[in-house]
């Protein structure tokens, strides 16, 4: 399913390292990845929903199976399964068998707090708030650091209300 | 031809727009930008030839079209033409209508000596380099700085010379 997507991995390494020389820990690190994800996805989404041609999600199932078969496979050529989910139908996991943002990566042992690939979750929570839905996105298993599969938890915070701000027409 | 490179395109620049903060002057992020590619070059060729089943070329007009016509496909999914050649055959450009890496991209006044795709001349120096050629790569032309195309110039240096290590089997 992937194809050529090695310049883009490589790319991502690239800004990955050097946010590591920037930033004095991981923690920043993943803070830094997040915030850049947020302000890639509040962009990205415009151009999903173009391509897709996807309409408002009716609930958090299709907003799941909508992420996984449609926005996966489009960005990074590879469809995560939906499972794991909460009983309240407001939390979900996607598991990734093929992460392919980490396709030549190693962590280094000084580097064992970094999630490498933090950036997808604020891609995640960046396109959801652009339409309305609040959400919490964290990885919780990852292959890098000797997980069997990568695992993204997702989990429903709230609808945002579109306020139309003061003065706008 | 393009398709889905989005994710890419705002990585690549998240990539920048951070170099800009860690540096001083545009020259200084250039620089890197190359330095980056470079480093990235050496790595993508072996998957490079691996996918592509393409073996040594017989001259530079031979490189040239490979070049464009199937690494520029494969990992950025546009095709450049390969004109302007040096009546010596050692110099040509690559001229892209479309730069996958500036969509959306617009440089502000205080950054006019960027050159954003910069890490594209490195990756082409990185890769050639592993396959025994020096060549000089720079952008002479650019979109984003008001040209009309994007053409990066590549310019044939010399043949590097297999030295096996003394000691290496």
């Amino acid at each position: 399913m992937r194809k050529n997507s090695e310049l883009f991995t490589l790319t991502y390494g690239a800004l990955v390292t050097q946010l590591c020389k920037d930033y004095e820990n991981d923690e920043e690190v993943n803070k830094q990845l997040d915030k850049m994800g947020y302000n890639i996805g509040v962009r990205l989404i415009e151009d999903f929903l173009a391509r897709s041609s996807i309409g408002r999600c009716q609930d958090f199932r299709e907003t799941a199976d909508v992420i996984a078969k449609v926005a996966f496979k489009m960005y990074l050529g590879t469809t995560p399964s939906v499972t794991n989910w909460s009983p309240a139908g407001d939390e979900f996991s996607l598991i990734l068998e093929n992460n392919p943002l980490v396709d030549f990566v190693e962590l280094p042992d000084n580097h064992n707090t970094l999630i490498y690939s933090n950036l997808l979750c604020g891609v995640l929570r960046g396109a959801l708030e652009m339409v309305q839905m609040a959400v919490d996105v964290r990885f919780v298993q990852d292959t890098l650091r000797g997980d069997n599969v990568t695992e993204i938890r997702m989990k429903f915070i709230k609808r945002i209300e579109e306020n139309l701000p003061a003065g706008d027409e």
